[in-house]
């Protein structure tokens, strides 16, 4: 799909509101454009020589098709794909380009919980999963995924909550589909995918029976509507000569209401299997936050540039305190690269479903540990700048010729010929934490789990019997290890 | 002074430059006159008979004057100023308002500090400091501090720039006076103060001889520019329903440039004495940090109510996770009084100046306190709020009758009446992260010392003699405690 | 009591356990007497002409007291307390000196809580607390307290363990007195305490009723079993000619057994009101854990000026990566500090129990963050002194002539004078970390309380509605502060 | 080797002190005796047919040969590496078997180095380092590693202390080789080793010159002596039936001194090149880090295992809390593996040594974070333990029949058949915080360098170029990514 192609295949009739209005073309919308206009870098990436290689593969069935949606095989794969999920970030001023990235995670999650719901109640979803899949390969389309939903009273159950469509559910069934509703809450992109994946956000009981619900649906659908948060990011920077992110770079988030949507049962993947729910509850995230340790290092990345810089133009980069600051930022980045890789290393080959899934304790590590030091990086980086990445002036400022030559004097760092630089990394970085502050620190601290979510994957998920056993003949209850 | 006269005396002339324009009248101006606005809220508690109280004090020469100018004499007078402090950032909804507590701070230091280098140089800058200090009582009148400098190379001392004036520096000096040129970063409320008082930002030594300066200069005089930081916080606000503190009580920051500025001799506090440079520029902190520790607990005071409304919204404040959340917001304001309260308790009586000096270990380690940690304290505030911080809707959303419906129920925690709150707050929890992010953090990491100045300061300032007492007799090196 | 006599005193028969062996008298036994010993500092100090002041006060009916028994009546009263903890601990080379401290917490806690049992229930326990503790005066005894049950399986409360011995219980009553049974561990210094006082460790439901249990009782009286444990950093160091906190100034916990013990009815303080058992169990803490941050406030000292020596040997006390470690472990000390004044500063006055009580949330402030940060500031002592804290020789070593004038020359610092306070500052604070390791490791993270005992006593104590008022407030919820 | 002829060819005249007695046979000695056995376990475990596998490796000249010096070739050699360091650890309970790894490690970076200096100065070191290699690898010999100078005044450089032996430095050449005096300390396990290498401890200037010294050395040889420090967890440990790790499991450091050493040319490996010195002293860490992830990595999971076993006991492991606890715990093995292995995925090939090198970032990234977070982990397992862990009774009063059953009622938690395992964790948990914790908090936080020494690592390796290239082009300073 060309970029072209891409833009004009979101003017489709979706229901989006932003600030109040509804948006009639999201593409052309001004605000709503830019996430857009971000998301279409990956199409755009796709068609150009110099990145083609790294975008396509060559599918057997499909032909030239787009990298994300090539199922890992093994290590080498999933190397593949981590530094692929890092290089698009980088290509997108260090923010995450997701239109593709969490609709493939969530199809490898499905084809590994299908192939296993199938095996148990003899149902035919792997097929169903199958079928999209290539629908989404040859059409080459853009997908989001929906699973937080509103959840009323964190302390009850979906089917305890006193409003049911706390939880997105089923309403009725037929024998061509099924009908939901309920809301889910930030479904990124969602306004600039063609197609929005559904699963269910927690495990479920038998009393919660339709809430374990999954499927694909276009975002066009009847019964769909998309409120988006406002990007202040965007509307404050469309003049800003000094800062480029807010109107290059931004995804957008919404609140996605479902009001008695029909699914065509050949894209209905989860159907009141409720002892499934919990399973694809986690297996998304095991593929998402592989995803997300990735991007989360080229975000890092970004901000290690950023410090080292200011604090070159200081003259202070070969401060003890500044190298503890600069060691901070390296390690938060690299320790997440680390993760990436070994878990990559570690994957696990699943015949069942003939994909390599990433080792879900690195993979948790890595998510666990970004989520807790992500502010302390932000400290580390506010430390090195100092003040000024408060208290600048604004762009206007610069283009006043009566301020600018006292403002290009007097923000001079080491040498006056970087003072330009300078300036402009402090506005990128004033944005990175006031505009953009929101969305990194709420992305950081819970984006693809939050810190509680990866605390109870770690301690459940984790095989404690080397460990126990160890621990064992060290205090010398056994004489020898058994592992 | 009235409101009404405060603002009035603004119009004075002053060169405020505001996104590239020059601004006539800074009270009427639509983004300066938000932080205008916040600061005369101290004068209309003034007069507003209900705080009169706890606002004001009988002044043996003067009469009823600002309590923020009474010369603290005792342990009651400084845990006085520590809740007044503390009170009026509450009733700045959480902001500080510096235009009186800055001026103070930095008359008590100068009262501190001319008592010294008159008993040293015979010179007479304790009646100077006085004769200034009575004016401003009697005018009434607000002051902003400006001690940062550009700095340039930070590595090297201010004589040694490339650009001499990088430093705010003496340039010529006249039997009426002295001359000076030059600019400070981050002057805050300059362009909502009457004077503005200079001082160093370091020690010096015989080489920077002429960086060695300091003294009051009213904010009209001829020769200082002042050019603001963008106001993203009040621009995006105007309108916004769900929004107060944005458009009500936000302050401002300056670059202050000083062009050949002439001060007259009695407003000259310090005029070479370079061996004073550094103690003026360590006791303006020691009062001005008390001053820190105390508005930041009512800023925090904001959080724990924030966090413990959310919490019980989504019907988990009693969470064993969030309970941890809440306890590391509870230490951060508990802990930074119990500094402020030990430092009152502790304080030194200095016989010279006749006044009450906060204790310095504790103010710094509570100042210290405060920075290390205020990104922890953001990271378990957003960890209690969850993702809607960042996604949730505008307020436009809100006053479409289409939407607002939907908004509604999905927005619902635990019970549906409380919905609009649990909205309100998240709106203002966002405007904490976002627009005001980088004040925030810039200020909570920087403002008031670094954690690289506190920390300089402790090891200096600490006595090790009882500690190294100690240890010498726990390690068996003395046989007895001598102390 | 003279040191002669307190000794004496513990002469009683009591059944004490050390290493599988009964001790006949623990003041005699070559590793208990240090303990007894450790515990006579305060007799000795008494006496001391040099410190009676500090030690002693006159009591309206007793005359001379022990001023650790004098009831708290305001602010002074408390800080003169925390001052007296503080100045004793080091007194005692860093070491908390428990034997009258933790019995006057208990105390106090008892008449606070007795006057309430009484007002409901119509009880007399305020007399025979008030009768008891006239008593103690009188005779100058030492108290131990015990209140932590050894618990069985944590997950069930007492009445649903399968072993109802889990916790100390009341298993008959008669006219005369209660019998009881059960055990209760780490009973600090019980062997060197005359006099036991037992509280409940926990609340109570009705179930528990027998559970809910408060006397004191001779430490000698029939049925208690007290088992000490290992005291190896004494017998290591019996003859360590470099090493003195071991065999100097150590305290011991034990395993306390009750079997049947009869508790006369004058000496039960607590009989079945269940609902008091929660009250009990908190308000002991809350006096015990002022204690707690004044000792810890003094052995910190200790760490200060062994940190600031040993980094001064080494030449490098003014790096700038060393003032980073040395600013941690001085706030770790002014922090306590500081909560101990604020807590005094800020106390509670009892008017039905007539005593001033430190404010529970600066004392549980400070508490959790001696608990939380005490592993950090081992981190930064360790991190400043260098491998040589674990790889140094024994003094046996520099007992030996041919190995001697080899290691001072090679175990010099900066100047070869120092050597020898360098060794011993290594080899005491090895011991620190190594032989006395578990003892302060367990007690800074459990003693007083734990950390998730202090986090729910925080967020269960704090008055959130002046915070709640400010969210409000700021949010728009409400148009004006209501407090 | 077999266990018998290694120990015997430790009886070979070398000088040893151990508590100011020289030791005539180090294997015979009762303390001494331990770490030669433990070290010995590596060469049971080569005989053991279940590990041989795992143990040797067939070299091509040399035969069947110690797989610790494989002179890895790949990433899978390095793997492979990583898991013999971290296997042997398990077998040892946990405790790292540092004899054939750190001079591995060591003779790798001289391979390395040696063909640098080669290439600069015509010299023969590549040959002699590989004569040497080929030397140990037939004899089966264990190598200690000596590099940390005793430095005196750590402000000075080598050439500027007073005492010019506070390094080890050639104090005279003749054509045959070198003679050498100084001190080095900390050598883990010279005493149990056949051979001493010695590498430089700092990067060196031309002033050094004479402290740019490299070599091996036969621990025997005349003039170097070896003060160990004093083994108290092995003393304590004797008999006592619940503590194994004290009695089987222990290493020893010794202060080596050289006086007057002479040094045959061909075991020269540096002899003045003080250009070179820098370098050897960075790639020794780089091979040894990769070696310390790998250790701690097993020696945290002793203290998963120990964590989860005293959680489930006290029926507790899984509460919130808790779950947090472990989590820390997981997290901190699994970076450190993570770390390890993605560092052997980055390897580098170097052609002139024909070795692979493990990634220095990922390493250090590894190192820095094991230093920095060990506390943190004491702080959670002991959270988890609770008190018991420091009070628990000795082995002794578990062998008297009198209390034995009092004990085994009142320590059961969860079950009673459980006690025994329970009270043996307590008590080899108690040993790793004490008798050990010296040797453990020293070595996590200095051992294999300290965080200083990672941090400037990283600082100085770090390529920043492709984040720099990244901040300029998400600031708008370039306007696209370079790299």
């Amino acid at each position: 799909m060309s970029v072209e192609s891409y833009k004009n295949s979101l003017n489709d009739g979706r229901a989006v509101y932003y600030r109040g209005k509804s948006v009639e073309n999201v593409a052309a919308h001004p605000a709503l454009g830019v996430p857009v206009s971000h998301a279409s870098g990956i199409y755009r990436l796709q068609q150009d020589s110099k990145y083609e290689n790294i975008m396509c593969f060559t599918d057997k069935k499909s032909g030239k098709a787009s990298i994300f949606y090539k199922i890992p095989q093994n290590t080498e794969d999933l190397v593949v794909r981590h530094k692929l999920i890092y290089e698009t970030t980088r290509l997108g001023r260090g923010q995450f380009n997701i239109v593709k990235a969490i609709g493939s995670d969530a199809l490898f999650a499905l084809m590994y919980v299908s192939r296993r719901i199938d095996s148990k109640y003899k149902t035919d979803y792997y097929n169903r999963v199958m079928a999209f899949y290539r629908y989404v390969v040859e059409k080459d389309l853009s997908l989001s995924l929906a699973q937080t939903d509103m959840k009323g009273n964190r302390s009850l159950r979906p089917s305890e909550q006193e409003d049911p469509d706390m939880y997105v559910h089923i309403v009725k069934r037929d024998k061509n589909g099924i009908y939901v509703s309920g809301a889910k809450a930030h479904t990124t992109q969602s306004i600039a995918s063609n197609e929005i994946v559904v699963i269910p956000t927690r495990n479920m009981t038998e009393a919660d029976k339709d809430y374990a619900v999954a499927f694909a649906v276009p975002a066009n659908t009847k019964g769909i509507t998309m409120i988006a948060r406002p990007l202040k990011e965007t509307e404050t920077t469309m003049d800003d000569s000094l800062s480029v992110i807010g109107r290059e770079n931004i995804e957008v988030e919404t609140i996605t209401i479902f009001d008695n949507v029909f699914i065509p049962m050949e894209r209905v993947f989860l159907n009141g299997e409720y002892d499934f729910a919990g399973l694809l509850a986690m297996m998304f995230p095991t593929f998402h936050r592989f995803t997300a340790i990735s991007y989360r290092a080229a975000m890092a990345d970004f901000l290690i540039g950023t410090g080292k810089l200011l604090a070159s133009y200081n003259g202070v980069d070969d401060k003890s305190n500044i190298r503890r600051n600069l060691a901070v930022l390296i390690s938060y980045k690299e320790t997440l690269k680390a993760t990436a890789i070994a878990s990559s290393y570690s994957c696990t080959y699943d015949k069942q479903a003939s994909l390599a899934i990433p080792d879900i304790i690195f993979t948790n590590v890595g998510k666990l540990f970004a989520n807790e030091n992500y502010t302390d990086v932000v400290k580390n980086i506010v430390d090195i700048a100092g003040g000024l990445v408060a208290t600048m002036p604004s762009y206007e400022d610069f283009e006043n010729s009566n301020e600018k030559s006292s403002l290009m004097k007097y923000l001079a760092g080491r040498k006056k010929e970087e003072t330009m630089e300078r300036v402009r990394l402090f506005q990128t970085l004033r944005e990175f934490i006031s505009s953009l502050g929101s969305l990194y620190l709420a992305g950081m601290i819970h984006a693809e789990g939050s810190i509680e979510a990866s605390t109870m994957e770690l301690c459940r998920s984790y095989d404690y019997s080397s460990s126990i056993d160890l621990a064992k003949f060290a205090s010398g209850i056994n004489d020898k290890l058994e592992k």
